[in-house]
């Protein structure tokens, strides 16, 4: 645990901790599904609960041996949201997808989180339905993290919310260094906005509105974060900051360009170094090196990203995911549980309303 | 010359071709413009008009042997302008600055060009004020070029306009796709509009609103290129299109994350390799490779981006270039002169307006 945690005793009691799968989700849905949970449970203490097409993942579970795993129970959904169905829509629509049962679950406490590597935003417009928003969170937001020069940089939000108000932007960088303060330790994360340039008059009307809002509350001697101002894409990898917080729509850009840009140029290089001899002899001694380059920033392989902001611990993979990447985000999300990540962020973000609203009442008095 | 181009007279007369360079704007300045303009003049058949302080260039040129170059003149202004001069003020507030000379200069018609490391914003508000836009068009755009695993990748609008708005969206596309014609000399360039999704609902309320627009556009028979909807930022790099178009704000990102990442994983890669034997016997067979690797993903190196759109060729370098770069900026700048790249803008942009205003009559009429 990390240092000032505090451990509530229905927490260290819970040392099991039961996940819901969304069984129907991905690309390669349920077998990649099915297969990622079995690894799971075989390898650390979690239950794993499979939800969607019984038959279809029993057949599955049979293939694997894993039939009667003592861990791994499954419960029957007769219908699965796809990626063309409208995320709004989808859960008044389906009733009985392999989604909204397994968010069902989490609201019934039968189980403390939900994974999924299917449509996301039906995944959270179910959260939020289903779930709810931590008190004082304007929108909840997807938080992912990236690789840098010297180590990791979360990124928030990396797609839920296209359209932002300022008062959001600040949350996000509450809960992305909320998050980095649990994962990785820091007392005071680096946060800044992403903006085309540093200089006061660049960014956008968003940005330039929600600049004072963060410069406010990094100021606060209470704060649990340092706001450090813009910063700009060129800069997100060299290790200068922890945290940055953006809208949806340009964090998903950032996102996936990062991925696209990483395959790119290791294919780039792969192709390269077969053209020559010598390129070729480099190239065996550089396997490892670039299999582990691809390895950081395939962020199938990594896990999923948390949906923060909602009053269970939801888990969003890559609709490609095979099963390592499932199995990596069940072992994520149990972490996420076991350090009361969900309360942590509402915490953060009531102690950051209360903090804006003392801003406004003196702003308005003033 | 590209098929199909044709040649007037005026310019098959022009071979050398006139280029100003503000000899104050960039990092290193005037070191890296004087040394650039140099390179260029004893390389090729282009007139360079050092435009700044001119003490200060003169004794650059005499270090370098060039004081009397029968292709350099200098022309001084007494002022600079900086980074930090607000772009819209500075116009008025510095008459004699070495860009609003170098531009006069291009309205006087006494060079075909202008090339500037400075203050981007300040170069496109004297572009604006000086040489003005091409007719019919809303707004210049800063066109760049990304390399990709098969070639290269236009993408407009890499940074002037944050506030866009659809029919912008779709001019950016027509100036991406004539330039990428000119250059790579594709008949119908692949023209994408970069969204987070390529489902109809993704996207913001302007890729929403631009997306009918250039449907239409590329439907005409007579359309120079071919619009195939969204692209999501993981498939950039792949070689499936020729042109993105997206607004100012992102086109920025994406630029400078491409330069970020590039540059941080090639650091990334020197940095493993040196930390094992095996790696470093790779990293020497390896060095011409992600040198090369490094020099295509270098915009410093390529040269500078086309501020498309204004009456005369205007190229905007990094403000860090150095002497090279500024070199392949010229280079860049004359060859654009010669192949009449703003008449064939203009009538790109015309066409289009054109077939724009018979849409929006019928539309009305319906």
């Amino acid at each position: 645990m990390r240092k000032g945690a505090r451990i509530p005793l229905e927490i260290v009691a819970r040392l099991v901790v039961r996940i819901a799968i969304d069984a129907m989700g991905g690309d390669h849905a349920p077998v990649s599904e099915v297969r990622g949970a079995v690894l799971a449970a075989r390898s650390w203490a979690i239950d794993v609960v499979l939800v969607g097409d019984e038959i279809r993942i029993r057949a599955e579970l049979t293939r694997l041996g894993a039939e009667r795993h003592p861990h791994i129970s499954v419960v029957h959904a007769s219908q699965a949201v796809t990626m063309s169905d409208p995320p709004g829509q989808v859960f008044r629509q389906k009733r009985d997808s392999s989604l909204r049962v397994a968010f069902e679950l989490a609201a019934q406490n039968q189980v403390q989180a939900v994974v999924s590597a299917g449509n996301s935003g039906a995944i959270l417009s179910h959260a939020l339905f289903v779930l709810g928003r931590l008190p004082g969170l304007e929108r909840p937001a997807i938080l992912t993290e990236l690789p840098t020069e010297t180590g990791t940089l979360v990124l928030c939000d990396a797609g839920a919310n296209t359209e932002v108000k300022p008062a959001m932007l600040a949350q996000f960088a509450v809960l992305g260094s909320c998050y980095d303060s649990i994962e990785y330790g820091r007392d005071r994360p680096r946060v800044a906005l992403l903006s085309n340039g540093t200089e006061p008059e660049k960014g956008t009307e968003l940005t330039r509105a929600a600049d004072p809002l963060l410069r406010h509350a990094s100021d606060d001697p209470m704060a649990r974060f340092r706001y450090v101002g813009y910063i700009e894409a060129s800069h997100l990898f060299d290790g200068s900051i922890d945290v940055v917080a953006t809208d949806g729509y340009t964090g998903n850009i950032v996102l996936k360009l990062a991925e696209g840009l990483a395959d790119a140029m290791v294919r780039m290089v792969h192709t390269r170094l077969s053209s020559t001899v010598r390129g070729r002899i480099g190239g065996v001694l550089l396997r490892p090196l670039l299999r582990d380059l691809k390895q950081q920033v395939d962020y199938a392989e990594t896990g999923g990203a948390l949906l923060a902001g909602v009053r269970e611990v939801v888990t969003i993979c890559h609709g490609r995911s095979d099963a390592i990447a499932i199995k990596n985000a069940i072992k994520q999300a149990a972490r996420f549980v076991r350090c009361d990540l969900v309360s942590r962020l509402g915490e953060a973000i009531a102690r950051h309303a209360q903090a804006w609203q003392d801003e406004s009442g003196s702003a308005a008095r003033a």
